[in-house]
């Protein structure tokens, strides 16, 4: 299955909570479901964020009881705000909820809008797969063959609807027929890279190493690494890059030895209408994030200790070597190629 | 007590691993017990770990049932390759060794050399609490009241005899009554940070705030973190720093943002012999310090994964700010500063 997709006019979900240890569906009927799924990161991963919450619009939309246009309207904006309001950081949530909006408003007719909500939600979780590919394919072309790649969170078929980002390029790759060795950051706190990324490269049969995100800088100083490639939540019309937390010192480590550093991401995560990365709310997640580890068997830290809990950082663009999207690859200045990119049917 | 102590003809260590959760004291009979003590890093810090094989040296000598000179050699020189071949890294264990065979080397009745070997061991306990005291007053006066300092691993009391290099000299600071906050690396492979950096500033009343090493970057680049302070497991005569996983990353970051980066060491951390970062052995550790971790009832990465786990990274000298030493600070030219100092009596 996809990890997010309708199915009996539900919205489903893989769990991601509780990979690897367990493969579990989440079937959600409301609205605020689906936002509490977004909120605890049952799905996470900005395109699957997206697709979440427009299949979430949709099921706003068929449940609704209202029988005229305006009571139909206002339920659905009701679900949008609190869909919207799930995580701050991911512009695709803002961006598929608006592209769910706008088509329904086309429609004067409550039964076609219930229609054209899901239509369109389907739509761009279909979309997202395609672009995936397409994207996979601009990006495979800068991976040499015997690459070792060095990757952080989890970009695969978990964080989209299917396929992957920065793991779509490594999946291209290796389904060209190139040899490619993944590096993988384990990415504390929620570990995605040692819990998601190295499923899904077990799954594909892609050779990787899990480590410890300490230890990159090692494998980058020591000339062990060919390129870095990881996705991002929001990219500004500047090009700095939002990602989850890590990201900016790998960038800058990467740099410093003299190794291309690319995000990969659709178009619909570059938002121009966000000037520079400081404009970019960093979500402060709960503390337990951090603290609810078990080290053969203890705790990992006394209790009551303060936590800061960072999601995401930001990477000025300066580090940031290209962008390479489902329309093709944007280099500096990325205030011009960002924008031609974006605009390009 | 003492981290590292000698009690009953015994060699006394806080058992590092089960804390914060349990206190648990290490009482030890045999060199080898010593070395496995060192090896599974019971006790661990550059400082303890030299006081440590010291006295297991002398347990050695103690222990050993030769009536003349040349039998007890046999087993001094036996006990003391076990000892150092316990870990690779961190040079104060073959410093600590050699400098109680150099000790030994001058009697010649077994008697004498059984005593001697102890009280050489004592005395190397006994000035590394001094060395510290005064490390920790060199340092602090670089330490601006209402500081926030970060802080990788574990350098306090328990990486040492006693106070601790670079956590003494924030304890120095604070001390004097200056206000500090420490943003506290967990850490990760063994997350020194999170369960023991944490439980020392915590009995020690230093406010601080624990965070995923990932977030490091974002405090450093929005300007929120005026001094970086780690210990070191080998400083080498050209200045390059042995320390931690993670340390070399973290230095990058902290440079790039035009924020100080001071290694705190013993200057029997400082290895002229060494000529530089690239002449340290790196140490890797088993898979099991990455993937024996439970998050939430579940295991944080798919079984069967290959895993690398390379200990300690270097860090070239063009990031390090300055050495702090019990004999001052060594600036650079760290090729002409490491030598004066070290040979300064």
């Amino acid at each position: 299955m996809r990890t997010v997709e309708w199915n009996e006019e539900r919205v489903c979900l893989i769990d991601q909570r509780v990979l690897p240890a367990e493969f579990r569906v989440l079937r959600l009927e409301t609205p605020e479901e689906v936002a509490r799924a977004i909120r605890d990161m049952a799905v996470r991963g900005a395109p699957a964020i997206g697709a979440a919450a427009a299949f979430g619009l949709a099921l706003a939309a068929r449940r609704s009881r209202a029988a005229d246009r305006a009571g139909l309207w206002r339920d659905l904006e009701e679900a949008a705000a609190i869909l919207r309001a799930a995580r701050p950081t991911a512009v695709n949530l803002a961006w598929a909820l608006e592209r769910v909006l706008r088509r329904c408003a086309a429609e004067s007719d409550p039964d076609a809008i219930r229609g054209v909500a899901l239509a369109e939600a389907q739509a761009i979780a279909d979309e997202d797969v395609e672009v995936n590919r397409r994207l996979g394919e601009f990006g495979a072309a800068l991976i040499p063959d015997g690459a070792t790649i060095l990757h952080h969170c989890n970009t695969g078929a978990l964080a989209t609807v299917d396929y992957g980002t920065a793991l779509g390029v490594i999946r291209t790759a290796h389904e060209q027929g190139k040899r490619v060795h993944v590096l993988v950051d384990e990415t504390r706190p929620l570990l995605q890279g040692a819990r998601l990324t190295a499923w899904e490269l077990q799954q594909l049969g892609i050779p990787f190493t899990l480590i410890a995100d300490n230890a990159a800088g090692h494998f980058l100083r020591t000339g062990q690494v060919n390129l870095v490639l990881v996705g991002a939540d929001r990219v500004a019309a500047n090009g700095d890059v939002a990602n989850k937390i890590g990201t900016y010192k790998l960038a800058v480590a990467a740099k410093e030895n003299g190794v291309p550093f690319y995000p990969c991401v659709p178009t619909s995560t570059i938002d121009l209408s966000t000037p520079t990365g400081d404009d970019i709310p960093i979500e402060e997640r709960p503390p337990e994030e951090v603290t609810d580890l078990v080290f053969r068997g203890m705790p990992i830290a006394p209790s009551g200790v303060r936590v800061a809990n960072p999601a995401f950082d930001v990477t000025p663009h300066r580090y940031v070597t290209g962008i390479i999207t489902e329309k093709g690859i944007a280099y500096p200045p990325f205030g011009v190629s960002l924008r031609r990119i974006v605009e390009t049917p």
